[in-house]
């Protein structure tokens, strides 16, 4: 009989998420049902979006109820199966959690073909974090060829995505990262134009600088500050893409508004927010579009892989702390 | 020989414009050259809008200069006419600015025609506001029959269109303005189905007991608290228009951002900034619509008329303290 291993939430983080916010515990597997399989865990992935699915409250997703195990998308290898669609052996992805095994119908669950791509690019430019940047720059930031497209988060997951897309699209792209690894990362992998370091320059500046004429299109990650100061330098009809707000989650103050949010009247531009499951149904066109760029080396897929599912907490705060190199991923030790 | 009196902008306003920001004088009137007119200012136009204006800084449109006449749409009369366009006698608007007469070419001016609404009706439902007010809605707003929509400042000149044309398109319509005169015009005159008093009740309460079923549209001129409030009652894919924020447009501290805007993440929706100039070459789809309703009693267009060209100052104060009922006018005496 083999034990699951689980991460489950246990009190709701008050700022930073702790380790004394969650339970670790070995548990009995439940016994397979028609139609379920049981899936080892190999791969989890960490996103900024799960520090909100852990606040009680209306969001696009229910709160993570206390006492459930954390929610995690992941990746995992099905190890039994009562369930038609999907054998023993293959690598499927869907939502893990922060676990070592789990019990699905598959439902929402998609094949892994490690024959196409690495594993872990599932999780990354072909998981939901490249779904969420392609959709997100395409069908709300809609860049025309020739424009500028700034990133913010530019070296993190989504951002990565974002930068490489708007490029292979004919943008200029410039990026805005935390610290020169980060800039130099999104100059010589992810193909920006250029990259402003706002640990070392004033965001002002620098998008003074690399954005001649003006910003067109504006895919935000972070928020706070940032988005302040971009607004200032947008073009007529821009668009700005609200696709997260990293700098605000661990926020125990209101979250600080876009205080130069009135340049949307003077530029007659726009502010939408982008949730990623909207374009479900358009997967697949990402994937094959992404997918032909991987294997042309147009695209890279760059992923950070810490080990051992008790780490969680302190892992998932690299994303906070601007530690994560990469796409962040928790290989199941 | 005429004369004209002139109020000229000689200092930039710091928070609320003064009277010793402004220069009143009788000055010589130019003599026509070929294609040119004189016309005799009759009414005024006031708008927020106008304290934009008299800051430096980029903007839709350049600054007032130090030392001009004071930017003011207007109607007037055709006094003298070099210009084959515009005959002796004819009655017509444009931007007469803060004088008793003005001397123009007519490019950008058009008829009023006094048989078809009252004059007054041209500086209101058939000029910029109600421009304003028709394309905003419908361009950017998008309001579909069945849905609701919140409109600030619903009893101002813009809010009073707003509200008419979407009641008329079959949406539920929500109002939100400073008073109980103001919410009973709002509700009587301009039909809407409720108006939030916020200086009697906090918004968030009202919103709640008002929109039962969310909010789809939200069409801005107030900014400020109240669009924070709104903010966290939108709809899923919920449109924000952003036409105006008179409560931010004396501050002499920064503007406030709308802290709730991840409201836009989570729903997916979108807030955009309007200017009417970019509806001008579909301004005649409005003119024959709202004309229609007016003439067919289904639309009002009210008008709040003070005195004086001299009183200016003041009397554009009244907007700012929310002293207006209808749209403001100044009467060139």
């Amino acid at each position: 009989m083999t034990t699951n291993h689980t991460v489950r939430l246990i009190a709701r983080p008050v700022g930073e998420p702790k380790r004394s916010d969650f339970a670790f515990a070995d548990e009995p597997l439940p016994v397979l049902v028609d139609g379920q399989m049981l899936i080892k865990n190999l791969y989890l992935s960490l996103d900024p979006a799960m520090r909100g699915w852990m606040n009680d409250g209306k969001s696009y997703i229910d709160p993570v109820k206390l006492g459930d195990v954390m929610r995690a998308g992941g990746l995992g290898q099905v190890i039994e199966s009562n369930n038609g669609r999907f054998k023993v052996g293959v690598h499927i992805t869907g939502m893990t959690n922060v676990q070592t095994y789990c019990v699905t119908d598959g439902k929402g669950w998609a094949i892994a073909d490690p024959t196409f791509a690495p594993l872990t690019t599932y999780l990354n430019v072909l998981g939901m974090t490249g779904m969420t940047g392609y959709f997100g720059l395409l069908e709300s930031g809609q860049p025309k060829s020739g424009e500028t497209v700034v990133v913010s988060g530019a070296a993190g997951a989504v951002g990565a995505t974002v930068g490489q897309v708007a490029k292979l699209k004919g943008c200029r792209v410039v990026g805005i990262a935390g610290g020169a690894e980060k800039c130099k990362i999104a100059v010589e992998k992810y193909g920006y134009d250029a990259c402003i370091d706002y640990k070392n320059e004033e965001v002002r500046v620098g998008l003074k600088r690399e954005c001649p004429d003006g910003i067109d299109v504006f895919f935000d990650n972070v928020g706070g500050d940032i988005l302040d100061t971009v607004l200032t330098r947008i073009n007529l009809r821009a668009r700005i893409v609200i696709c997260g707000a990293i700098s605000q989650y661990n926020n125990t103050a209101p979250v600080k508004g876009p205080s130069n949010y009135l340049s949307l009247l003077v530029n007659r531009a726009r502010m939408e927010g982008i949730v990623v499951f909207d374009y479900a149904p358009k997967y697949k066109e990402a994937i094959v579009a992404m997918g032909a760029w991987l294997k042309e080396g147009k695209m890279v897929s760059i992923e950070h892989v810490e080990e051992g599912i008790d780490r969680f907490p302190e892992v998932l705060m690299k994303l906070f702390k601007g530690e994560n190199f990469g796409k962040l991923l928790l290989k199941v030790g």
